[in-house]
């Protein structure tokens, strides 16, 4: 089959403004990507009837599917509909099915539809009406050609449904079901060019085209792509996914787009039987807040302490009075010991500590803004693990990365630490 | 003067995927709004040098300002230029000033320029070199007919400075100065439409198009914005922001794009020279989170505990088990308790405490998931004060809900608190 070229049009002019940004473009682009349906352009326009059609004019000369969103609704700054029947030659006739549909919307409301409600079952000459379940304005699908215009609302849950509706199936038609399938794999505290480098192989058995590698705070994702039938692209996936996995080894820590790091560390936790305590200096409750973002962490969470000043590091941990004037409260000695301390005092398995400079203030020559200090005790009765690190940039980043190096450090000793399942238990 | 027609392009294919979003336009729009500058449309394009091409002469033919990002690097997919000079009709020459000036970064490094670096000098003829101090590409202004093209690199920080030295003192030549000037005004914990009811007399006085309301994450900002010179619009605006300070009394929690909700609580617990601890069930660390991002905070924040499970609540905050037995965790005693635990343990003047149901889970007929209490006490020995909400959404927005709701108890306990300076006293 040919190849589809596909636009996006998004209309609005709050979107060309400093407050919002066009995001429904993402969701469309992502059906697309499904396909392997490769996207030539998009833009944005204000609510100016001509502009719109002279937009709508251009990409529908270069295009074969134009997909827009917004510009449907009731007021008088909507003006889609009308513009693209410019566009497109055709007219605009009430459907009444569709004026129909809006009354009974607006009846169970107990009100009435208004003039500027009813221009809404205003469609294209020859346009199929899409059905908006959860809103007013209804999309359309105009097609001629074997090319397709679609007109979503701009309400991005309204524009979701609809879209999967009514675009999917018109996507598989058109492409012939060659689905483009994407499979994630996650690694923590790596840097890109590192994982870059380990996976130089695979690009070359398969394709760098088929491999992306995306950074971003203290994570590095890897994309594996497919296209094809489902079961050659699973396939396919499933053995660039045992290369990736081979050549990354332990640096991954989870597998799939919404695998977070605190939920990994949360599920080995709950496989261990091991709860968990942290101690915080310089992330102010960082890392207690991301644990807690995991729904029914409480199972193996059991609390923390935010110990932001001497007196609490000593009063709340046990931190001895005498180590913290003696090496300062940002260093080895007082990591270890907060971890030890927040084990016992808070009764759990496992404790984690950090304590730090984030900034902007407090640095000097020997422990600069960015020192981190992070110790892991338990489980067990293991020695206690500790890492420092000097983090480059702002308080914020510095603090990020903090708490993204401890939640790395303990996936790593739980890993480590976790029993040995029955060998050969199957056999 | 004429009023100037702003359009803007973003090359590059990584714009279209779902990975990356172009925000470099944010900034451009920012400088276009300051001095009133209407963006008529923004596009993006792929790295194909016949479609930049087309789009370019598009946005010529109708615009008197047209902002390019991104294609200007070294790589053979960096086409910006020729399409440029095709869409303009001009020839593209080598500037012997750019070229020794990427020498010498070359040179500084160690390295030689390569013929692809070499394309950087590439200038179309008659264009204005825009130095790049911190990258290689330099960016290009062409103008021909009271009409300008911009070409600026993609790179974000490279482009932000060029923008800044280039752009705006074109835009001020060609606006007159007429500059637009913002004030935001910020409010939590009141919805949108209340806030928008309450300034009606203002929009009737200075017109509605001058103050925007916008809301997001618990925060309603008011945007105030006036145009003209600068003693009239600073005039305009002072006047404007005592209207809307009057019509919404203390809800308003801070002014100016900057200003954070913990960061005003840090200054009042500052100015009142009094110290503060958080005791957090539900939240999991998010407000002592929040205060720590303020820097500097260690002079007035203590600390605080993550009292996650019951045992914790008993063992760090004081709260006797048999009132946890008899109201259970998520009641306004504990929450009571919790707060006053907190400032005896931790030796804080002030203790805030949260405790509810962030679900999914966890939730009862009497006790619904997004059921928070929320208690603070001190400064001083007057009542410890209680609120109790249900908030509606997901786990993660109930939270950040409930943090915010502190926030703002604390932001008005401490207000209320505050010794009366002398009245008078300048007198």
């Amino acid at each position: 089959m040919p190849p589809v070229r596909a636009t996006i049009l998004a209309v609005g002019s709050e979107l060309l403004s400093t407050e919002r940004l066009d995001t429904n473009s993402l969701r469309l682009t992502a059906l697309l990507e499904r396909f392997g349906v490769e996207l030539a352009k998009k833009s944005v326009i204000g609510d100016l009837e001509g502009e719109i059609q002279r937009e709508l004019e251009a990409l529908w000369a270069t295009s074969d599917l134009v997909l827009v969103s917004g510009g449907l609704g009731p007021t008088g700054d909507d003006l889609t509909r009308e513009a693209a029947a410019a566009a497109l030659g055709v007219g605009l006739e009430e459907r009444a099915a569709t004026l129909e549909q809006i009354e009974r919307r607006f009846a169970a409301m107990g009100r009435r539809v208004s003039p500027n409600n009813r221009k809404q079952a205003q469609v294209l000459v020859g346009a199929e009406v899409l059905e908006n379940p959860k809103g007013t304005a209804p999309g359309q699908l105009f097609e001629r050609d074997g090319k397709a215009l679609f007109l979503f609302p701009g309400v991005p849950f309204e524009l979701d449904g609809m879209a999967a509706d009514a675009l999917v199936p018109w996507l598989e038609r058109r492409t012939g079901g060659a689905a483009r399938e994407t499979w994630t794999i996650k690694v923590a505290m790596r840097p890109e060019s590192e994982v870059d480098l380990a996976l130089a192989p695979a690009y070359a058995e398969f394709g760098q085209e088929w491999m992306t590698v995306l950074a971003g705070a203290g994570e590095v994702r890897v994309l594996l792509t497919a296209v094809g039938g489902e079961s050659a692209r699973r396939e396919r996936l499933a053995v660039m996914r045992a290369r990736t996995l081979e050549l990354l080894g332990d640096s991954v820590f989870g597998e799939g787009a919404e695998t977070t790091l605190e939920g990994v560390v949360a599920r080995l936790l709950a496989d261990g039987g091991w709860t968990l305590a942290t101690a915080e200096s310089c992330t102010g409750g960082l890392v207690a807040e991301r644990m807690t973002r995991v729904p029914g962490v409480s199972a193996v969470f059991v609390g923390g302490v935010v110990a932001y000043s001497n007196e609490l590091k000593s009063g709340l941990l046990d931190v001895a009075p005498e180590l913290l004037a003696r090496c300062g409260a940002v260093s080895e000695e007082v990591a270890r010991a907060m971890a030890t301390g927040v084990c016992r005092r808070l009764g759990s398995a496992v404790g984690v500590s950090l304590t730090g400079i984030a900034g902007p203030g407090g640095g000097s020559p020997e422990k600069p803004v960015g020192t981190v200090h992070v110790a892991v005790a338990g489980p067990g009765d293991g020695e206690v693990e500790h890492r420092v690190a000097r983090f480059p940039g702002s308080r914020e980043r510095i603090r990020m990365f903090a708490a993204q190096m401890a939640l790395e450090m303990l996936r790593r000793r739980l890993t480590a630490a976790m029993p040995a399942e029955g060998a050969g238990a199957a056999s």
